[in-house]
């Protein structure tokens, strides 16, 4: 570190929220297949939102995590329907937070860190979301991709939080337990911790975390010892 | 089909070449495990091909692939090293053409049909590949990701096929077995035909391919049907 950190930026989806989560719901409709329906569900989501942003045709995060589920039923051979559907996508706006959120997001709160979250998720699924999951407190900044119109990995994205934080990317600890999306962020030009709950191979995208640790907590000690000047 | 078709662009991998026999080879080093490690391997490819391209961090295909391939063994837990990763990216580069790939293309060249390739491999891996597999003969025009820097399915790289083929998109019947592919192309402004050789669910991107079919020849037969004025 070159630069005291001064605030932390959060994905949600994943990071903050466990988007397996819904395979409960899911298995309550399809027995014995929920797991694999949120897996395939979830990487059809992000799928999606990349292959829309390369060939730039945004659709909301909503649109798109609903299209993506549509597909994963097609590809389980499950007979989704509409309300179905709806179930599951209502169970999406309904995830569960991580156990290790709450207390980290204390430790910073009583430290009055500045802490904002940036998510494809769009404002109406991200607000939602995090209010059901009662962490919506904590956060001065709710970004969302939907305000430039493209998803991660792309700068545009990214960007929203120095224009919106008010201060340079280099002072602003980027948090995100996907990989590729750490990856991201270090690239362009945030200090970034990698949350690796899973004990996940780190991604060979050819660029090195700041931090990395099993949850939350480790993250906010990796902040508190890099945040003095 | 408002204008007739006058040219072919292919996908090459996943289309012309089947990228899962190298599952056989990697079954050899780790037996039982070949078709695991070449699905994840492929899927990681792609994935990284749209990150960087998104993040605007353009590697050569052959380096994203060996990328990919590494990481594929972590995720497996393979104790790959330098001599089978080197040994798994040499047969990369000797893919078996799929058994409809030759009859099908020798249709097109018996009537002259104006034939290319537009891949995301980079040139020198495309070259190869094409040679090993004995299809090189057909094909006027090889188009490579690697002239633009960027990946599928950004506007650049489609935008190849008209500026070296010399006629518009509208012309030229692209053609892919990656529904995202044939998708992204189709948004351009190809007409599209997605091969389906696997009766895979469609991908939900919200557009519609101008034809589908099982092989190459179906491409063939769709081709001839709107090709004339």
């Amino acid at each position: 570190m070159t630069q005291a950190l001064r605030a932390v930026l959060f994905d949600v989806f994943g990071t903050l929220l466990d988007v397996h989560s819904v395979a409960q719901r899911a298995d309550t409709i399809f027995p014995g297949l929920g797991m694999r329906l949120s897996l395939l569900w979830r990487d059809k989501q992000i799928e999606y939102s990349r292959v829309r942003t390369l060939s730039r045709r945004y659709a909301l995060f909503s649109e798109v995590t609903r299209d993506a589920l549509w597909f994963a039923a097609d590809a389980l051979a499950l007979p989704l329907n509409d309300a179905t559907c709806d179930a599951l996508m209502n169970e999406y706006a309904h995830l569960s937070p991580f156990a290790d959120a709450r207390p980290a997001l204390t430790r910073w709160q009583e430290r009055g860190t500045l802490l904002g979250v940036l998510s494809n998720g769009d404002s109406e699924m991200l607000a939602r979301a995090l209010r059901s999951a009662a962490i919506d407190e904590f956060f001065s900044h709710v970004l969302s991709a939907d305000a430039v119109q493209s998803y991660k990995t792309t700068a545009a994205v990214y960007q929203l939080g120095p224009d919106r934080l008010g201060m340079p990317a280099a002072r602003v600890l980027f948090v995100s337990s996907n990989g590729w999306d750490a990856a991201g962020a270090k690239w362009f030009g945030y200090p970034s911790f990698w949350v690796n709950r899973n004990a996940a191979p780190r991604e060979r995208l050819g660029t090195a975390y700041d931090g990395t640790g099993r949850d939350l907590g480790a993250a906010a000690d990796y902040f508190f010892a890099n945040s003095m000047e």
